[in-house]
């Protein structure tokens, strides 16, 4: 494809560098952006690099944070006897908006993946197993992504967590809360079956 | 959603302004930067103002430019006859991916949309009216979008361009290559029928 200016190349590559923006979300972007405010622009682009450049990351459960010390961590409100081990910063927050959990995390930083040469000493393991053994944690509980991946993560560490003695649980792998049952997997259904709840009628 | 730091809550907000790209993607594109080289997102933000910045607009045809008048402009082996009406720089990179024109371009900068306040005085219409004064041009083709819009701005343009006493043209609605027809709604249909090409067998 050949740009009509060198600018509107330059922001067209730029952008296409993007997870799932191709050429024409590209340049449909680039459009965009020459209709809008000069001070709008500026302030997209000045963030994205302050986000790059400012970002630190929480020296306990190595969450993103502003601080040395992330807002969950230094939250003395919270049950720090419960620690939740996710993947990545985007499941932390989803996590949270649940309102379900009051407990403190850990971020591995990615998941136990050879084909893309991701062995356990590149993720925040480590400090996770000095975590458990330092402080009083009774239960470490696991979120990860229910696949391959996530299945030998969880199995590498929890192996190792079980030497320490602490309760290890992993998040209920089922049937999503409006799904109908024809429309799922086999295995997640069997999964269903296997971790099935007892209902009391009391 | 409460984001674990500043710098990503107001990425994600300047992302989230962009088109087509909501809070959970520009958190995605956001986790994204942060691993990349500082230098790669350093170039993103100065490219995305510079676009916004340093762009130029033809100033015979309107289309986005590096000089004062653009390439095609001022390409001496181009038609210079024949003014083909566009309504973005979008459509003149589409018309110039088929390397079927060897004409010249008119970019509107919009099409009239009375919803969207949009009137003809915004356009780039005197200038093309005033272009085809005093060029010797003889045909000014219309490819814009074949909706209410559009056809509403071919009307307006066309009656004005015909006391100027030259032809008009636009490009051809009909069904696209590789359709079925019975999948055709029945506009384009009915259109396709009485705009029908005659074939010749010599």
């Amino acid at each position: 494809m050949e740009y009509p200016s060198k600018v509107i190349e330059n922001a067209v590559a730029a952008l296409s560098g993007l997870p799932g923006i191709g050429k024409k979300t590209a340049l449909r972007l680039a459009l965009h952006l020459l209709k809008q405010p000069l001070e709008e622009v500026d302030q997209l682009g000045t963030s994205l690099v302050a986000l790059r450049r400012d970002i630190k990351y929480c020296k306990v459960c190595h969450n993103i944070s502003d601080e040395e010390t992330c807002r969950i961590c230094s939250n003395n409100r919270r049950d720090n006897k419960i620690i939740c081990v996710v993947e990545d910063t985007k499941d932390v927050i989803a996590i949270e908006n649940t309102h379900q959990f009051q407990g403190l995390y850990h971020v591995l930083g990615g998941v136990i993946n050879p084909l893309q040469g991701i062995g356990p000493s590149q993720l925040n393991i480590e400090s996770l197993l000095e975590r458990v053994k330092v402080t009083q944690c009774k239960e470490v509980i696991f979120a990860l992504g229910a696949n391959i991946e996530g299945d030998t993560t969880l199995f590498y560490i929890s192996k190792k967590l079980k030497a320490l003695g602490v309760k290890v649980s992993s998040i209920a792998r089922g049937i999503p809360v409006g799904y109908e049952l024809e429309y799922t997997d086999e295995v997640t259904l069997a999964r269903s079956l296997i971790n099935r709840t007892t209902l009391s009628f009391d």
